[in-house]
Formats: structure tokens, C-alpha cells, sequence
């Protein structure tokens, strides 16, 4: 009831007068709300911190800012100071410190801070996934339908390549040099498949080379293998189960995720010319940007309830719209909000990367090193090779490309939650897939850079001559 | 672990193969984050349609647009279609339609509602509150330190004024013509003296008065009177507890309060120029706004901490910046995000508004309705006769002033709810505190502009030209 400044105060007053035993004891726990928002304020706070000083020094650096804005995260969360912590981690909220300084400042109880770091973590949780949807909405807005269109061979190819090679590489070579059994072999092959698309496309964005023959092949091609991913482990997952392959759920995916892109390309054409028509005849504030957040927040609904995942409706989206005549005026007004959301999703991504696994101090920690070791060897070569697959496009960076395809995230990670819990995986081969996936995420930004700075000088342009000045 | 979008997936997965008894069964309630993410885009795509319907609908009446947004709240809240609500209420996830189809699209069962309802609502509710600080951030910057202390004397009397008439009006009336006892009549009357900035500020904003006389005195008036608020609800409480006034509170509550607001606008003095010289530094992406945004969320977390509200602390960052030569650039770069943060306050105030108390056909209603519309009359004429207590300003318009003042929130509804919780308030009194929070909500927006209307053809003139385009 008009109450949303309610929780604040009431909780606010609570705590002035933390005797009052009628007050807390008719305290539901909806009524910490106004320790939830200090939490999330003050994590907001940490997080911008750490996205401008990691971002900068990275750009000082003649690094992408992406990668000092993962750093950054690495540096507050879990690995290190414990400021951004989640949940999921095994540490709870005693280790967080932005909870510690909370129950400090609150005098708040156990139970309240339990409650209050969950409900803290899952708005940042929610903020970090609102703002890869933001980036990939965005992504869709800067990529051009018919030039994606034109290299969409190229893309599948790449995209198909860079499913098979690493799977392929990483299942024979686990099972015959490590004699790993069949299945987690397959398995942890199968977590090598999927290309991180936010990583990639903010890396190319932020280098001015979103628009460029490799940029738009290499988004092109994420997002295919994007949905390849997740076929690979529909197959891998019913095949650990039960031996055999759930072939009609297959079959609804590639369905599904096949009328999915098409369909809202198609509709997009429709969809198009009302839209302009909606957005002229508003007249209150908002008038361009809020039906065009609608539509993307439709898109990357109706993505995630089809088994697809949300940014990929959120992309699809992006493109549809980047074909109206209202796009620059859209691109300026995403901008900032795309500037406030993104850096969570980075500094989250950052702050949840438990580089203890990384230390061969921990003695369990040795046999999965070694296997990561190979793994990641068989990420780079497995994706590198899809640059050479290219064809038709002469004097093409192809190093670039397959470059660009080298971040492993979301996916991956699916395959070591669900590979673990059901058993599949043991520790150490679990241990190896995330240290992949935090490794190729980490070393392909400096990596793209360079590829592409030998472009800069070479064949730039061949590109779209506006992307430099970006 | 790098596993922003695993979440995601892995319920996705999970509902994939809704047969999995392993995964189901290791699965912590985290692992519902791919249906709570769902959720909140449902919900958002609600609110901004609700937002946008009501706001366009409100505007071709020649009535300002946050009504309608008000309206659309209420339409698609706990009154009406029940498609936003909220765990407050005593209706539960049950009843939420949005929670229901997501039940039905991913076959989930109750305890699943249960958490991803409890979690959605909680984000959305944290949106909102960000919304109305970015909206408060937004009025900041649009006010003018300056103008604001030229307004000084004038804002505190009207703040006084507006505290002081309702709150003994309001207590005498109820006890001489209702016979409350006294205690209940106090809290009651107490209940009456907060000003909601967040209504009368934007509905300023939108008619382009935010920056005449009468406008900065009403928003100078309704953060005094926040504070003033806040300190009389220390006293009513505490006095309901023990009988007596907690002096040491009381006086803490004044001076961290006047020391908040003092030491931001001092220390902004001094911030100002560092601020613009660390955003002259920053190279990479969002370089203004999110330092601008940092110290308003730093300022809102200190406001918040010190029991005051978070709003406060927006204001006084908008109002610091203000006084920079970033200020154009920066209030650009503010706009779409509070485009599309504002509109989830205003829609979820009403979608919290429960509409059920003002049913006259419900018998333990009415006596609640009686007194409600006594309390209504007061509120009314307590604030409409602070128009008529500024001196030295000679052709104001007085009843805008007074009328500005009227829309009651946040403060009202924290004492129905520690009233009640408390037991000194009876059902009936606390009904009708709501029905007072809610009538005089609804109704400012339209007197508002009626009033300001008249004052366009005569003295729109003595306020700021530029206001007029806005």
C-alpha cells in the first residue's frame, strides 16, 4: 500500500531503537529492506569503483578496459578481498565484508544478515544478468542485419568448426592421454564448445571493430554456437543420464532456437514501421526508449522460457531495431544505461572467479592443473583453427577471428555445475573446465588487441571506416 | 565462478528434463535464478506498459503523466488485474498471475514459486527505491543551490507551517470529535505531516515549474519537512513505548540530519572541482556519469545509515553536481535512466495500493472511511495554509505552494505500520491513514496543475524562462 519507501524507514526507525521488542518481534523479513538497499547501494558503490580503477589502469595499459573491469571484480570478490561475494560460493555472508560493515553499522542479528546478504545478491545477481542483456541489446543495435547477412556463411562455418574441433581434440585427447572413461571425456569435451559472446563483443566494441568483416563473422558466429552449446549439452547431459540420446528434446531446441532467430528477424521487418509509428505518437518521457527496453525485455523473456538463453533475445532484438530510422537517437539514449548495468555484469563475472583453483599449493588442486593445462591448449588451438576455415574472404585477419572465439563462459560453467552434480565429473576434472573458462576469458581481450592492432595497420580498411573513430 | 549466466542455464536445463531426480535434488534454491530473472522481465515489461498506457492516457487528458502511471499501478496491482505484487501483501505468490504463468511455463512447484516470488519482488521493490533516488538525483540537479537558498526562510516556514497545522488539527479533531484517546490521537495526527517529494517533484518537473519560486520552495519545503518527519515519528514512538520523550534521540536525530545536509553541500563545494577534474582524467566509457552516479548512490548510503532517508542523499549529491560545468551533459546522461527507473516507483506505489480499504460495503471499513475522510480534510487544509505563511515574497502563488504540499507517503504509511504493529492503533484508525496516504496521492497531481495553470497565463513570467521547455 504506497509503501515502497515503507521498509526503509520502518527499518531504519527499528534499528533506532534496538530495545523495542514489539518492534522486531512483528518484523517479517521483508522489513530489512532498508539494510537490503544499503547493501545493494554500497555494493553498487564497490562495484563502480572497481569497473573505473580496473577499467582505467587497463586502458593506460594499451589494455581493453573489459579486462582490468574483470580484474577489478577478481580483485574484490571472492579471490581477494571479499566484498562482492554470493551465495553460491561456500563462503556465506559471515565472510562478506560489505555484510560485516552492515551488521556493524545495524547491529543487526545473524538471521537478518543471512537474509539481507541473499536478497542483496540477488539483486546484483539480477543488475549483472540486466546488464548483459543491455550489452547484447546494444551489440545488436551497432551490428547491421545485412552485412551479418553477408558473412552468415562464414559465421556458420566458423561457428561449426568451433564446436567440432575443440570437442573433438578434447574428448580424444582426454580419453588417450589422460584415460579418462568415455563419458566425462565427452563431457568435458563438450564444455569446451561455447564461445562467450559478452566478453568477445565488448572487447571488439570497445576497439572500434564491432562493424569490421571479423567482427561481425565473430559475433555472427557466437551467437550460433551459442545455441550449438546448448544442443551439445542437451545431447551430452540425456546421454550421461541415460545412456542414450533425448533426440525429440533435441530436436525442440534446434526447432525452437532455429524459429526463434528467424521468426524475430521476420517479425522485426513487420515490427519495424509500427514501432517508429508507436514511438512518434508518445508524448511523455521515455517516449523512444522505454518501448524499445519493452521489446527487448519481451525478446530475451520469450529466449529464456524457449530453453534459449536470454541475451540471445535481447541480441535479436538489438538487430530489429537497428534497422529503423530512430537507431541513432536509440543508440545514444542505451548508452548510459548500458554504462551503469554493464560493468556489474563484468565485475560480477570478475568478483565470482574463485582463483583458488588455480593454486598448486593445494595438492588436490595438481591433477586438475595438469588437465587444465590441457584443456586450455585445446580451447585456443580448437578455436584458433576456425579462423583458417573461413573462405571467400581474401586477405581476411583470419588470427582475429579465431582469436575473438576463444572465451569460454556461461556454457562452460553449466557443464562443470551439471557434470558435478550429477557425478559425472570428478573434482579435479571439474576444477580443470572452470580454470579453462577463467583462463580463456582473461587472456583473450590482450590477445584480440593484438591480432587486431596488426590489422589496424594492414587492412583496417577493408572494415567499416567508421568503427575507428568509435 | 565466472557463472553470472549459469544460473540461467542450468534451470533452464533443469526444466529441460523435469525427470532428473539428481539435479532437482542438488539443487539449492540459487538455481531458480533463471525463473527469477524471467520474472522480472515479465514484471518489467508490465510495469513499463502499465507506465506507459497510464502516463499517455493521463497526458491526452491534460493531466499530468505520474498520475496515470499511478493508476497503472493500481490497475495492474494488488487492487485490480494482481499482476505486480508483493509479499507485504496478505495475499501471497498465489495470486500473483505473473507468478502463475511462470508455474505453468516451467512446470515448477510451490516452493519454487514461493522463493522466485519472494526473490522478483524483492528486485523489483530495490528497482523502485533506485528509481525514486535517480528521480530525486534528477530534481537535485535541476534545482539551483542558489535559488534554493534565496527560498530558504521561506521553504522552513512552509516546512513548520505544514508539520505543525496538520499534526494538531489532526490530534485535537480526533480526540474532541471522535474521542480517540490521546496516545492514538497523537500518533494519528503525526502521521499527517510528511510531505511525499516524490509526487509533488516530479509532477513539477513535468509541468517545467520545478524551477520557479514556487516550485523550489515547495521541494525546499518537502525535504525539510521529510526530515521533520522523521524526527516527530521518533517522538510519537517513543513516546508510545514508554510514556516519555527519548531526548537523546530526538537530538540525534536533528543534529546528524542538519549536519547531513550542511556537510554535503560544504564538502560539495570542495568536490566540485576534484570532480571534474577526475572525470576530465577518466578515458573509457561512462567517465561522467558513473562518478556523478557513485557519489549520489555514496550519499544515499550515508543518508540511509544515519536514519535518514536514502532520497535525502540523492538530492544533496543532484544539488552538489549541480554547481559544476558538467552539469548539462550530466542531466543528459541522467535522463534515460531515470526514463526508465522512475516509472517502476510510481507504478509499484500503485500496484501496493490497496484499494479494498475504501470499500464502503465492507462493514469494518466504514468506520475506518469516516474518519479517513476526516483525516483527508485536514491533511488538506494543513498544508493548504502553508501557502499563506510566506512573507517577502509578493505575488506568489500560494494555493500551488499550499497544494504542493499535499500528497502524503512514505512517513504516513511507516506510522500505520508501527501504529498498528505496535497496537496502538486500532484497525479502523489504521485503515484510515492509508485511505488519507492514498486519496491525497492521487489527488495533488491534478490540483497541482490546475493551480500551476492559472499562474501560467500571470506570473510564469517571475519564474525561470527556461522552465517553460523542459
Amino acid at each position: 500500500m504506497l509503501n515502497v519507501g515503507f521498509d526503509i524507514s520502518l527499518s531504519q526507525l527499528m534499528d533506532a531503537w534496538p530495545s523495542v521488542p514489539w518492534v522486531v518481534a512483528t518484523t517479517p523479513p521483508s522489513e530489512y529492506g532498508s539494510w537490503v538497499l544499503a547493501g545493494v547501494l554500497l555494493s553498487l558503490v564497490t562495484i563502480y569503483l572497481a569497473s573505473k580503477l580496473g577499467g582505467e589502469l587497463s586502458k593506460r595499459l594499451n589494455l581493453p578496459p573489459v579486462l582490468g573491469e574483470l580484474v577489478g571484480g577478481v580483485v574484490i570478490g571472492i579471490s581477494a578481498l571479499h566484498l562482492i561475494m554470493f551465495p553460491e560460493n561456500t563462503l556465506g555472508a559471515n565472510n562478506s565484508v560489505i555484510m560485516g560493515a552492515l551488521q556493524w553499522l545495524g547491529d543487526l542479528d545473524e538471521q537478518a544478515i543471512v537474509h539481507i546478504f541473499q536478497s542483496e545478491s540477488e539483486v546484483i545477481s539480477v543488475l549483472a544478468e540486466l546488464g548483459v542483456i543491455i550489452l547484447l541489446f546494444e551489440i545488436g543495435l551497432e551490428s547491421d542485419l545485412r552485412e551479418l547477412g553477408k558473412v552468415g556463411y562464414q559465421a556458420a562455418i566458423v561457428a561449426v568448426v568451433g564446436v567440432a574441433a575443440p570437442f573433438l581434440l578434447g574428448t580424444v585427447g582426454l580419453v588417450s592421454l589422460f584415460s579418462v572413461p568415455v563419458i566425462p571425456a565427452v563431457f568435458a569435451g563438450a564444455a569446451l564448445t561455447a564461445t562467450s559472446i559478452g566478453i568477445t563483443s565488448k572487447v571488439l566494441s570497445d576497439l572500434g571493430h564491432l562493424k569490421s568483416t571479423e567482427g561481425q563473422i565473430i559475433v555472427g558466429a557466437a551467437v550460433i554456437d551459442d545455441v550449438l552449446g546448448i544442443i551439445v549439452l542437451a545431447v551430452v547431459a540425456s546421454l550421461a543420464k541415460t545412456g542414450e540420446v533425448d533426440l525429440l528434446n533435441v530436436v525442440y531446441l534446434i526447432v525452437g532456437a532455429s524459429a526463434f532467430l528467424l521468426g524475430s528477424i521476420l517479425l522485426g521487418k513487420f515490427f519495424n514501421t509500427s514501432f517508429v509509428a508507436i514511438a512518434d505518437k508518445l508524448q511523455t518521457r521515455g517516449a523512444l526508449l522505454i518501448p524499445a527496453l519493452t521489446f527487448a525485455l519481451v525478446m530475451a523473456f520469450l529466449a529464456s522460457v524457449i530453453h534459449l538463453e536470454a541475451i540471445l533475445g535481447a541480441f535479436a532484438a538489438g538487430l530489429v531495431l537497428d534497422e529503423t530510422d530512430k537507431r541513432k537517437e536509440l543508440d545514444q539514449q542505451v548508452m548510459p544505461i548500458s554504462d551503469i548495468l554493464v560493468p556489474i555484469f563484468f565485475v560480477t563475472v570478475g568478483a565470482k572467479a574463485d582463483l583458488g583453483v588455480l593454486n598448486p599449493a593445494v595438492a588436490e588442486n595438481r591433477a586438475g592443473l595438469i588437465i587444465a593445462a590441457f584443456l586450455i591448449g585445446v580451447a585456443i588451438v580448437g578455436k584458433l583453427v576456425t579462423g583458417w576455415a573461413v573462405w571467400g574472404k581474401p586477405g581476411i585477419n583470419r588470427a582475429a577471428i579465431g582469436v575473438g572465439m576463444i572465451p569460454r563462459g556461461e556454457v562452460g560453467l553449466v557443464f562443470a555445475g551439471i557434470g558435478s552434480a550429477s557425478g559425472v565429473l570428478d573434482r579435479p576434472l571439474e576444477a580443470a573446465i572452470i580454470v579453462m573458462v577463467i583462463i580463456t576469458t582473461f587472456l583473450a581481450p590482450p590477445l584480440l588487441q593484438l591480432t587486431l592492432k596488426d590489422q589496424s595497420g594492414a587492412e583496417a580498411i577493408t572494415g567499416d571506416p567508421l568503427s575507428a573513430t568509435e
